[in-house]
């Protein structure tokens, strides 16, 4: 029997600092049919909150380190005023939402990145994704919101990657469900000139990544996305495009889709 | 056929601010047989935030007020740091505990509170509890466990008094439940002279309370507590009772019953 479909949507921290540009794109995702989980990242938010507190971020060579201090900030933030709200405004959309880290029913269970060259301190790599308590939230019409603070079951809360967030749990939901999962970030998707909003490429395959990587197209935090995308595509999800989020409005749109 | 038993324990904002106190509560908690929800208060993390970044409290008639940005900490708060961590030690606990503020899943619906002679903000007045959605994480052993936030369903948070949360889930949960409702403080039930721990009062019904209220016994906060308890007893929760945390894992030791 085929699988039933699934959607995975990423938004990033660009769409979330902007309101108005954030509650079009909840209004656009409350109104995708069939089963869905959205994934946010941070925003400009906790800096903000760490700044209005005295706290100066931590950064090893450009690596934010996540300290004690930071952590509290990053789950207040993250966990808290922007899930929630999130959460408010799908049920505003008549989206049943249900926002979730990764310690709630240990929905993405994680371990404190292990130190080699630097400690980067509260920041967790994901161990496993709890696919059957996700899929109950599905089943019962509820729509999984996820912010990026996953658990190491020992009662320790770990700041851990967005987009690694949405690819693992992607993953995982692919033994249920045939999953597409779609980053969205203020782009249309991956450029070959940055300066140029129409110079999308539109499919990427694993042996072209190599040769934008190469060519300078394919540079710094596209890298790590890219990683995400193909691993998705490795351990069983359908289809990763990465797109401007008026994509679950006009799926016609210019985009970016990876192959593997 | 008889209900099946539900306890739904209320921790005050006194046990939480103390680490060794809240960790033995949560060790409790997660050892309790059977269905089980936990409501958790705020807590001086709130103040001290709001003081760290230089907000003033309002108050007015010594009644907090929440403004937006007030609503803002306790969101970050509440929803964030208290509840994701109670969450991850309960999970650390071999308990599958499940965060929720009433905006996920629509479970706590209210609205701001009407203005008659005071304006408190964005203060939330309960209107109904989702007890569906509710039921559908109980019954995949999953225990909820609610901060004292709440929403309009109008892309709205609220904060809302965690003792009403807690009776207003016990009502709406009763009728599919067999429902005890435990509120813990740092005392150990309602006492005879503040100052005499072994005072405790061990029954209370509505005939009595009106006297212990006349007497000067039962004052400030224990009021709206009170009414909070009989409220919950009138609208069909078994039983009501107001203890030292400590009673989770010692039911026999001295505490407060009520009774109609």
């Amino acid at each position: 029997m085929a699988k039933p479909k699934l959607q995975i949507v990423k938004i990033g921290g660009n769409i979330i600092n902007n309101a108005e540009t954030l509650s079009t794109f909840l209004s656009d995702f409350a109104k995708l049919d069939g089963y869905k989980i959205l994934v946010h990242g941070g925003g400009k938010r906790a800096t903000e909150l760490a700044n209005s507190i005295g706290l100066e971020p931590k950064m090893i060579n450009g690596r934010r380190i996540t300290d004690e201090a930071n952590l509290e900030i990053v789950t207040m933030v993250y966990a808290g005023l922007l899930n929630k709200n999130i959460v408010a405004q799908l049920q505003q959309n008549k989206c049943n939402a249900l926002g979730l880290s990764g310690t709630d029913v240990n929905s993405i269970q994680a371990h404190k990145r292990i130190v080699k060259d630097i400690d980067y301190g509260f920041a967790g790599d994901i161990d496993s994704v709890n696919h059957n308590a996700i899929n109950v939230f599905l089943q019962n019409e509820m729509t999984p919101v996820f912010c990026a603070i996953s658990h190491d079951k020992n009662g320790q809360l770990l700041n851990t990657n967005a987009d690694t967030i949405a690819s693992e749990v992607a993953i995982a939901m692919s033994q249920l469900y045939d999953v597409s999962l779609i980053y969205t970030f203020e782009k249309n998707g991956v450029l070959k000139s940055i300066e140029d909003d129409h110079s999308v490429i539109e499919h990427i395959n694993s042996k072209s990544y190599i040769q934008l990587k190469e060519d300078g197209i394919i540079v710094d935090g596209m890298l790590p996305k890219m990683l995400n995308c193909f691993n998705a595509l490795e351990k069983g999800v359908s289809e990763v495009k990465i797109a401007s989020p008026s994509i679950l409005n006009e799926p016609n749109q210019s985009h970016t889709t990876l192959v593997l």
